[in-house]
This record gives structure tokens, C-alpha cells and sequence, in this order.
């Protein structure tokens, strides 16, 4: 392994969070909150002395580096920047113990939005402000942040490669990976741009500035903290509807964008990946309204508050507005599938991915056909290109861990004793990065009751949802820490 | 398609089916049961007067085949026999409604057990007999029968290498396929003595000889349909544990029964499926031991109910002798992954198989290292010889199958507004021909409650666990009704 090159990506990536931290410490200090600014304070000041130096100690790095390495930085990276992103909370007594503060900043950054509050309105505006900007930060990734903004030294460009592929979300970075920089950067920008817009529909509905930014953060990472105990039930219709816009925009992959703003809207328009996604959140929405019509007075707040749900679950933001806990058993099933099946690839939403599903499908139907006519050679198409069977490997690989993942910590949550639904549902919402659950963890409820070994378990499962799992269960193989001649 | 000599083969199927029919009917006679003695023979007549006439009509088929005829005739083979298996308890009026009965005949058939039946007792002995025989004759496979008797006609071998492959239970028939009729003659001899085995056991324990073949039938085909409405909870303690033992001995791979006449014992036990599946039994009956101590009075007990539990499980096979529905919830979570795992290939259990897993589990661990030494050319290897990727292929197409189907299925299911614990564990007992879930289909309940629509879904879905999923789900595709050149 290659430590000190390692070392100087870790310290660059705290640092990184140190700098961003500067905003949530002002509110503090223009609210007020002594505590807060204290906190923040501490944890920025020791932030940036032990960064600056390890990175001195890790300045005469050898150029050599494996894939390995890469995943590892990202995998180790995420663990470390939730170390120091619950500094504040603890620092401040806010969230006074390790593992909930850590629970809490991981769901954070993974944009999961789990949370181990019941009484979210009893923060200080400074911890909610960081709160809600971690889905920000971890919604497009840290890494691809750096990627954007620190100069490539040449030499590092392969290693940066394997960052941006193990960090952002999907089964493939493709069109947009050639000159990864400039990519790194567009998709920042796109994602500021579209943040922006966000904070100013939100404005526009009465929102204060505060929590217009706090929610437009939540629903840009798609990650779901809110600000309010009651999530954004108690919001206007336009709110919701604004939430539900953005949050299904927001589970677009990105590059849609970017070829839209290329001029190449035909393209964009056949783009299967688009049109499942866009199929099912309608298919959804339409099923849930007639099922669960009898729980709303009238046709429009039932087609209303489906949509909301529906954009909310497959796009993993888990903002609520109403307790889908207590709608139809058919309702709920839709539910607890958008949740495995998740956003797109390429955007910041969770899941399982709907282009990972329409892939494994087309290699479903290629292999059902094959046992028919065996003396056929198929490919796999997307968008009218070959897939390669190196992605359709991998995607097999995939899918056998993601149910591996599930099943055993399935097992271990249900240790605590908590009904099979609250422990199954609570494992799918944290690898999927959703938040709420069914039953105990449903949208009124919070995951406080978990067990310490409960919490650590989800929270491993949230990142390795949110890094696609590799390099988190990388860093469990004993492959990794062997020596490399 | 080669309708002609599908025609033939399906023929064959009713008419041996026709045969098997006989001693239901001579035990109605024996016990003076009138309606189901006529019913009986009312079925026979008819069945072989039809089969015979098709025979004939079909008499002139070509000997041009594929792969797909082999697959579709399995699959409608199993339609149709269950339809002629129903018959008798729709005739004798035993169970009136046609959905039912088909449900009560597949359910036996693909030595599910899952039984729309409240009260067992009030059947006549003849139906408890022809029901219980259907495990019997479903779980080695009528095909596998067949081709044991019918004399190989030269020409057809290849069809019949399809039909075994595709009915034999497992991923692979290997080691035995060489000489396919030897083979099949060998798994029967096999079944033949191991059902005798446990009847005389069973018979040992004090039950009359009726009961005793009855609970053979359901130990041997690993189905689990009693005789009486407490499954076997009533009977005494031995004879619980001789259920649990051969329940065990029916999930073992027969393969390995074959090495053991061979003197091949160490070959045996170096078997990595045999050494999982013993080994996930045992842990399991620990882990639940420790878990649900408190539920029993001594720790005898506690060990014989896990031990039973685990084994009717993981076999498949679903007698009950107590509602595990109201143990903990750690032991419920182990039970319903024992459901998902099932028992080896080659053996009568149901279920994705030990032998799937831990190719499954070898491929993911080979395909991690993969990912850190991309360079290195890594194989999977299964008792020591190197696995064919085609091999790994196919179980991946499995797993998507098997996954795809769990979710449609639920959805459908779901719409009958049962809760998510019934209507997930529902679905997953049916395509695990298991039989009992857990809420409303745990072990002391039954399937009635369940609408037309579901009961085709859950009656598809135990073919499909039965058949393997690709004989259904062939039937479903549009290119197998296809014309070809």
C-alpha cells in the first residue's frame, strides 16, 4: 500500500471539509450560538493542524499506486471526514454521544437522512445548517469536489480516475470521463446551478432565507434531513410541490443535463435510463392514487401527496409529509420496491440505480433467449450501444453483494428485537440511502432505539450504499492490508 | 415447435400419473370411502382414455428438436399433471372450488405444502393418501420416472437429457449425467429405500401404517403436508426426531448417497455443498437455541424445537410442531434467510440451495480480488475443479430471475391488503416450496384467505421454484410460440 499518498488525500479531504465548515461556524456566531461557534471553531482550528501536518509528513509520496489504493482512500476518506464532520456536534453536547454524532454525520454525507433526533427543532441553527449542508456535500462527493479544484499533477491522474470511479454513484461515469477535471467541474456546476434554483422556487413559497438553504440542501443531495420535527408536512402545497420537482430533477443522472446544454435534447429524450425513471415515478404515482384514495378527502391532494411520496422514496431523500405507514399494504409494497430501486445513475440519488435494473433485465431477457436459440450470439444494448460483458460482470458482482449486504445485516439488527419490518426496512433504507422505514422506522419515527452494534452495522451500510459498496467492503478483506511487493 | 412430440411425452406423463393414481383408489376402497373411490376412478378412466388417444394422434412425430421443447415440456407437463392431480378432490366435492384444488395439487406436486385446507382431518383417507403421494411423486420428479422406465428410443436422448436437466433440482446434474437412464434409475432406487427407511422408523414410534406412509411421503418429497391439523406437533417426541433426521438425509445432494455405495466416503465429506449445508444447519440450531431459550421449559427442548425448525426449513419441507411466528425476532430473521437458502442441489428441498450460495459467495470473492489485482487471471473452484464460467453465467441469470419474481410476485400479492410480513413471506415460502410463512401464513394458519389472483401468482410462482424458474417463465415468452425454420 502506498500510505503517504493516501495520507495526502485524506488530509487534503479534511481540510477541504474544514474550509467548509466556515459558513456553519458564521451562522452560529450571527445567531449567536456561543456554544456552536465554539464548537465549530475547535473542531476547524484542529482540523487544519493535523491536515497540514500529515501532509507535510506524507509530502515525498511514491508515484506507484493500484487500484486498490484508490478504494481504500475512498472508503477510509468517508470514514474519516464523518470523524471529524460529528466533532461539532459532540464538541457542543448537542448530540452528546460518539455513536449517535456519528450515525448522524455519516446519514449526513451518505445523504441517507436517517437520524437519531426526535427533537429536531431543539438544535442550534449552526448544527442544522451543517446538518443539512453534509447531504450537500456528500450528494455529488467530496472527492469529485477536489477533482475540480486542486491542480493535476500529471502523475496522479490514474489514481484520480479510480477516485471518481469508486466516489460517484452509478455503473458508469462514461460519456463524461475523458477530461476528468473539466467533467468534475461541470457536474459541480450544473449541481450549484440547480441548488440555486431550488433555494429561490423555496424562497418564493415564503420560506425564510435559512430554511430555504437548509432544505434546498437536503433535497439537492437528495439526503433528507429536515429542519422542522414534522419534516416539511407543515409547509404550503407549493412547498411539497417545489420538493417534489426538485427531488425527482435531482434523481436525473447529470449528464442528461449536460447534453441538454449541449443542445442535444433529442438524445437526452431517448435516453432509456430517463424514460425508465421517468416511468416508473408515473406508473407509481398513478397506482398509489387509485390504492390509497381513500386515505385524502379529495383527488387532488391524493394525486399530490402519492407524487410527493413516490419522488421522495425513489429519488432516497426521505423528506415526509404524511405517515405512509398507515396506507394499503399494495401502496406500501411500491413503496418498499422504489426504495431497492432507487434513482438514477449519475445523479445524487441512492438505491440500487434504475439503469444497474434495466441493464440486469436486458441481460435477463438475453439469456432467456440464449437458452432458446443457443447457437446465437446476443449482446446486451443500451441506448443502441454494446454493453460490454465486463459491465454486465460487474453488474453480477453487484447485485451478489448488495443481497449479501442486506441479508447479513438483516440478521444482525434483528438481534435487537425490533419487528422484522422495522429491521428489514431499516437496512434497505440506510444501503439505499433513504431514510425512513416501516414501522418503528417509519417517517414519524427515528432510529434512536437501535443498539450501539445496530448502528454501527447501518451505519457501514449507508456508506457502502453510497460508495456503491466496494470500497467499503474492501476495507474488510484481508487482500488489502497485505503487503504489495 | 415440436408439438407432436411434446404431445407424446405429455401423454406419457398423465398416463403414468393415471398408474400412480391406483392405490388412492384401492385405499378409498379399502376404507369404504364411495365418493372418493369413484372420484378416483372417475380420473383414471378419463385419464387414460385421453392420454391414449393423444398418444396415437401424435404417434408420427418428427425427431427434429430444441432446447426450448425440452423446457416447455417440462412446464406444461406440470400444468397438466396438477390438473389431472385435482381432479379427484374436485370430483369427490372434497375441495369443491377448482382455484383451490389446483392450488392443493401444485402445492403437493412441487412438494410445497402450503395448504388451503382449515381442517386436514375431515378429508377422507384416500384424498390424505393421493395428496401426501404428490410430494412423494414431485419431489425426485415425474420426468426423472419416465426416463427411468420408458426404454431409451435412441433418437431421443437428447430430449430427455433436456427434460432431466431441466426438472432435476439444482444447478447441476453433473456427476451422475453420463448414463441418463442408469441415473435416474439409481435416484429412485436411492429415494425408494431412504422413504422405506423412514416409514419403518416412523412406524416404530406407534403410528398406524396410514399415518406412518403418509409422513414418509411428506419427509421424503420434503413437502410437509400432515395428515393432521397440527401438522405433527401431536406426536410424540421420537417421532419428531425422526422427522428431523430424515428431513436432514432428503436435503442432502444424492449424489453423495451414490459416492457413499461407491465407498467413496471421503469424497463425501471433503463435499463443500455438503459441508455448508451441514454447517449453516448446525449454526442455525445454536444461534436459535441461544435466542429462543426463554420460549421452552428445558434446554432439551429448546434444542429439539430448533433442531426441528431448522431442518423443516431449510429442507423445505414446512411440517410445523410449534408457531415460531411468536419467537424472537433474531430467530425468526434466521429462519426466513433458511427459507431464501434452502436446502443442496440434487436433493428434494426446495429453495436457491447451499450449492448456488456458495458458487454465488466464491464468485464475489474471486471478483473482489479481481478488482484489487485487475491484472491477475483468478478461477472459482468448486471441490477443488475449476468451474466453467458459463456456470457462473447462468447462476447469476438465476439470481435476477429469482429476484424479479420475489418482487412482481409480492406487488400482486400485496394488493390483497394482507400485511408486508404475510404477503412477503407468502411469496417467498411459495417460490422456496416451503409452505408455512410467518403472521397470517405462519405455520398455524393457512392460504385460503388469499384472492383468485394471488393464488395463481403464489400456484406460478412454486412451479417456478420447483421447475428452477426457466420452464415458467418460458412459457411466458413470446418468442417460444415463435414459428421456426
Amino acid at each position: 500500500m502506498n500510505y503517504r499518498i493516501m495520507g495526502r488525500f485524506m488530509s487534503l479531504i479534511v481540510l477541504t471539509e474544514a474550509i467548509f465548515m466556515l459558513p456553519a461556524w458564521a451562522i452560529s456566531v450571527l445567531y449567536g450560538e456561543f456554544e456552536s461557534a465554539r464548537a465549530f471553531a475547535v473542531t476547524i482550528a484542529a482540523t487544519v493542524i493535523v491536515s497540514v501536518l500529515v501532509y507535510v509528513c506524507c509530502k515525498r509520496a511514491r508515484i506507484r499506486f493500484y487500484a486498490r489504493e484508490g478504494l481504500v482512500c475512498v472508503g477510509l476518506g468517508w470514514l474519516i471526514m464523518s470523524f471529524v464532520g460529528c466533532l461539532p456536534f459532540m464538541i457542543s453536547g448537542e448530540i452528546p454521544e460518539f455513536i449517535d454524532a456519528y450515525f448522524e454525520t455519516v446519514s449526513g454525507f451518505t445523504t441517507t437522512g436517517a437520524s437519531i433526533l426526535s427533537d429536531v427543532e431543539a438544535m442550534s441553527k449552526g448544527m442544522l445548517y451543517w446538518r443539512s449542508f453534509t447531504h450537500w456535500l456528500g450528494g455529488m462527493g467530496v472527492l469529485v469536489f477536489l477533482l475540480a479544484i486542486v491542480p493535476a499533477s500529471g502523475k496522479g491522474s490514474g489514481f484520480t480516475m479510480h477516485l471518481l470511479r469508486a466516489e460517484s454513484p452509478g455503473p458508469n461515469v462514461g460519456k463524461l470521463v475523458p477530461r476528468l477535471r473539466q467533467t468534475a467541474g461541470i457536474l459541480y456546476l450544473l449541481y450549484l446551478v440547480l441548488t440555486i434554483l431550488c433555494f429561490v422556487f423555496l424562497l418564493f413559497g415564503g420560506m425564510s432565507p435559512f430554511e430555504a438553504i437548509c432544505t434546498a440542501y437536503g433535497t439537492a443531495g437528495t439526503g433528507g434531513f429536515g429542519i422542522k420535527n414534522d419534516s416539511i408536512a407543515s409547509y404550503s402545497v407549493y412547498i411539497q410541490n417545489v420538493c417534489t420537482v426538485f427531488m425527482i430533477l435531482f434523481g436525473v443522472n447529470f449528464t442528461c443535463y449536460y447534453l441538454l446544454l449541449l443542445g442535444k435534447v433529442k438524445e437526452v429524450f431517448k435516453d432509456e435510463e430517463l424514460r425508465l425513471y421517468l416511468g416508473i415515478i408515473f406508473a407509481s404515482i398513478v397506482l398509489i392514487s387509485i390504492n390509497a384514495r381513500g386515505m385524502f378527502s379529495s383527488l387532488g391532494e391524493t394525486v399530490q401527496q402519492s407524487a410527493f411520496q413516490v419522488a421522495t422514496i425513489i429519488t432516497t431523500t426521505g423528506f415526509a409529509t404524511t405517515d405512509f405507514d398507515l396506507w394499503p399494504t399494495f401502496s406500501k409494497a411500491i413503496l418498499v420496491i422504489l426504495m431497492v430501486c432507487g434513482a438514477s445513475a449519475g445523479s445524487t440519488g441512492g438505491g440500487f440505480k434504475c439503469g444497474r435494473i434495466l441493464l440486469l433485465f436486458k441481460a435477463l431477457k438475453r439469456d432467456l433467449r440464449k437458452t432458446l436459440n443457443p447457437q446465437k450470439i446476443l449482446v446486451v444494448r443500451n441506448n443502441g450501444q454494446m454493453v460490454n460483458e465486463k459491465v454486465l460482470d460487474n453488474l453480477h458482482t453487484y447485485l451478489i453483494a448488495y443481497v449479501f449486504i442486506i441479508l447479513i445485516s438483516f440478521l444482525v439488527v434483528c438481534l435487537d428485537g425490533e419487528s422484522l419490518t422495522t429491521s428489514m426496512t431499516a437496512v434497505i433504507s440506510c444501503v439505499n440511502n433513504i431514510g425512513p422505514g416501516l414501522d418503528q422506522v417509519g417517517p414519524t419515527s427515528n432510529y434512536n432505539m437501535f443498539s450501539v452494534w445496530s448502528k454501527i452495522v447501518l451505519i457501514l451500510d449507508m456508506l457502502a450504499g453510497r460508495l456503491e459498496i466496494f470500497p467499503i467492503m474492501i476495507l474488510f478483506s484481508r487482500n488489502t492490508w497485505r503487503k504489495m511487493v
